[in-house]
């Protein structure tokens, strides 16, 4: 295994995998997507996440990513997925939100925030592959209070 | 935010949270518990978890866990929980799982695997928080094929 060590100090500094956080918000039967203003996917919809950082709990960095990207107040309502891209060494938990008002606004990581009904979702103009899956078991299991946590389909 | 940064070049390590994997492994209705051989809470019972790698599935990471501590193979059975230690940076995910063949034996880091009646778990001698918090909500759960993943307790 390859470690960064610093050249001063000799400390080692340890490479992990990274969490994502996001979440799959609604409001009246729409679901809530960014146009991302910034790279990977630039141009590209997104569901509202992105890193978790130190001293967060998932649920914080969930909500945390809402306001910074969607600029809104959002509800969780459970774990929606569990995504592994290994290549990437990312670990992504996806969570069900409700927005906590109806009001949003793009943050500066988002050209553009939208409330989409399902057939309208701009399904090619999504930005991750995983956008697509957490959307998808969203629909499956909107319905369901008691679910198993969605996870990567078979490759 | 403190970030540490190479003295020679520049290069910033940005410090992320952590994933730890484990699991509730199960053989004819009792439950695998090591004892640790390393610190923190050196001689205290745990359930096989540890850190997540680079480029690993977190299901890879808790059998790789397994095999490592109690030298045994695992077959996963679904997500058991997730909880948050904000405080250490860490997410744990925990899985359900069942002994691939009745084998196990102490790793280099466990000083001593073994099978426990539910009676018979040493809970004055477990070596984290979330040790317990898993094997109630496997508890809890064990007859339900569906379930929600479980969660911190209350604080």
């Amino acid at each position: 295994m390859e470690r960064y060590v610093c050249g001063d100090c000799g400390h080692i500094y340890y490479s992990n995998p990274k969490v994502v956080v996001g979440s799959v918000v609604t409001h009246e039967n729409k679901i809530l997507l960014c146009r991302r203003a910034i790279e990977p996917r630039k141009g590209f919809w997104a569901l509202p996440a992105g890193f978790l950082e130190e001293n967060e709990t998932p649920e914080d960095g969930a909500k945390r990513e809402a306001k910074e990207e969607a600029t809104c107040d959002i509800m969780l309502d459970g774990l929606l997925a569990v995504y592994s891209i290994a290549r990437l060494s990312q670990v992504q938990l996806f969570y069900r939100a409700r927005l906590a008002a109806p009001e949003f606004a793009p943050g500066t990581e988002s050209l553009e925030v939208a409330l989409f009904a399902w057939e309208d979702i701009p399904w090619t103009e999504l930005a991750f592959p995983s956008v697509h899956w957490a959307l998808n078991y969203y629909r499956e299991t909107k319905d369901r209070d008691v679910f198993r946590p969605g996870s990567n389909p078979p490759s």
